[in-house]
């Protein structure tokens, strides 16, 4: 789909059929996670990628209600920062660097017809905390948000927004010209 | 441009000609900027948007020599966070939800035919600090990013990476597939 109208169309999707996404699927979104920018080049993360049932359901236990779309998705990627790569005169722009891989991910996944939902995770450090249990992370990767992924159970959850619902979205006090 | 072709073809522009750029083009970013998700939908983030040679200038000694496009950029917009709208169970998620804005509208001006450039503020405190002098901003507007943009100095900076190019990019080592 054209970029501008499924970024203005997108809306997260929490709800998904059984159908199983195949393997080159995955591998279009990874590579959608890898092609954005980052800061001095640094590439500072690094994905989990799931699709067993039994490891989504313990996902969602680590986070809790929010997280509850994990229950019938068949894909989650939890994103994290790697310190080890990330700027060394500036570590915390891997938080920003992982946002820019998820969002390419999720809008990626979107144009490949797979509803989805970003989870948070960082700066809820008890999430956090779990994550790095449940999956034994090295000490240089931070969990920092998980993609849950599916096919939508209703194909009209992908339906454009109407025109009213992208008037309200658009609120002109977000923007300063020239000044603030 | 298709999203997921956008998506891996796109790169950073940092040149770019004095063709002016028109409002309603202006405005289509600044839509995309506000149709991602956020964290309980807080939407907080707010944009300083500047089409004035000088003041973008001004932009660029608040941030030294990496933020040179500027130079010649025909448009700057200043990501912010606005902490009186972020979560407050979690405030930090500011960071993340101005991000997915900003690269919104980084997708969003390329599929428009903008040549454009992340340009790092926060968490560099100095950057950060003047900006905040310079655009007078509230104590609760934090920057968070610089996007400068323009049409293409030249149009072959624009044209899809190279399948070489590509490969590249994917570091298989970045993905685990259902553990670490």
């Amino acid at each position: 789909m054209d970029t501008f109208e499924l970024i203005t169309n997108r809306r997260s999707i929490r709800r998904y059929s059984s159908q199983p996404i195949r393997e080159e699927v995955v591998q279009k979104i990874l590579q959608a996670g890898m092609s954005g920018p980052s800061c001095v080049n640094a590439r500072d993360y690094a994905f989990v990628v799931t699709q067993d049932k039994a490891k989504m359901l313990e996902m969602y236990t680590a986070c809790g209600g929010p997280a509850a779309p994990l229950k019938d998705a068949t894909l989650a990627i939890l994103v994290c920062g790697d310190l080890n790569r990330s700027f060394s005169m500036a570590k915390e722009y891997w938080i920003i660097d992982a946002a820019i891989a998820a969002q390419n991910m999720s809008l990626a996944a979107y144009d490949l017809g797979l509803g989805n939902v970003w989870l948070g995770v960082w700066p809820q450090d008890e999430r956090v905390r779990n994550l790095i249990n449940l999956f034994e992370l090295p000490d240089n990767i931070i969990p920092h948000s998980i993609l849950a992924m599916g096919y939508p159970e209703d194909d009209r959850d992908m339906v454009p927004l109407t025109e009213e619902r992208k008037r309200e979205k658009f609120e002109a006090d977000r923007i300063h010209r020239e000044k603030w």
